[in-house]
């Protein structure tokens, strides 16, 4: 992703996010990370997040969804001794549709994002209004999709390890290439 | 502490909250955990707690502070294989004073509960404004008051044990007892 590319998406979160009274400090602010999976087109698969803690027992974090924006799906394996992270989902603003393992209604809220359908498998719908909050257990698949105008997520969870994480698109990586505008 | 008065913290406690929007079910706000500590002066030594999830990993919970009251110093400690509860405070609205082991100032800003004085013995101070957060770590003796509007604070931390912990002031009880109003 281009360094130019980036600003742009943390000053649209970052607007997301005071505008949902949710305070952060200016260093916070210049460190959103901006997660687009190496796929190209942020703003359809791609995620925002501000991490406030990640220790070796527990893990905090705001995620920023643009509207209909889409975080792919992705299990957590587990490492070493950890059974895989297990993390509560819980709505804040906005209305995100969370899709898990298991019995799949007929047609789903979300959309798929075009020419990535290969790599959406799972399709029990979850969908989580202000306030409500659902928790993955480790090793389950899953991705998630903001509704029309966008989501602010909070992420409780066991420790984040995201390098581990494995996305059922082959394409993806997790970790970003940042290149500097010509 | 009689259910009148806990409802009617809850109510206090849920409009703190709605002013600085943050979205609860109607179910957490009925289930706001009102704690006296048994000291029956819940005004100036109290808490209001939402506790979001609390898994055998991890913990995320919201609390609410009525303006000037305190939580009174106490330390959480290893029960088995655990080394005790790690926290993270992050101030979201209002502002809050931490007290933790360490260096004190000449004078510190909150004000130590009237006929309390003996039970807080700890002064390094820690101010948190919205967006600020400290983490502390297990075994530390703390204590912390909100300012003159209150706050709300998110607590992210390790497995949550509070009828383990150990507070300083020997007439606590961190469970409360609640009596039907005559």
């Amino acid at each position: 992703m281009k360094r130019s590319e980036i600003g742009k998406a943390q000053e649209r979160a970052a607007a997301m996010l005071r505008s949902s009274g949710i305070a952060l400090t200016e260093h916070e602010i210049a460190h959103i990370e901006v997660a687009g999976f190496g796929l190209g087109e942020l703003d359809i698969q791609g995620l925002e997040l501000i991490t406030y803690v990640n220790t070796d027992r527990y893990c905090a974090k705001e995620l920023v969804l643009f509207p209909r924006q889409t975080c792919p799906e992705h299990i957590h394996p587990p490492i070493g001794n950890d059974p895989g992270k297990m993390e509560t989902f819980r709505c804040r603003s906005g209305k995100v549709f969370l899709y898990v393992e298991g019995a799949a209604p007929t047609s789903i809220q979300a959309i798929v994002p075009p020419a990535s359908e290969p790599y959406y498998t799972v399709f029990h719908e979850i969908e989580l209004l202000p306030g409500e909050q659902y928790t993955i257990e480790p090793g389950i698949k899953h991705w998630f999709q903001a509704g029309d105008v966008g989501a602010i997520v909070s992420e409780f969870s066991s420790t984040s390890r995201d390098e581990y994480d494995i996305f059922t698109d082959p394409r993806i990586e997790r970790m970003p290439t940042v290149m500097e505008d010509e």
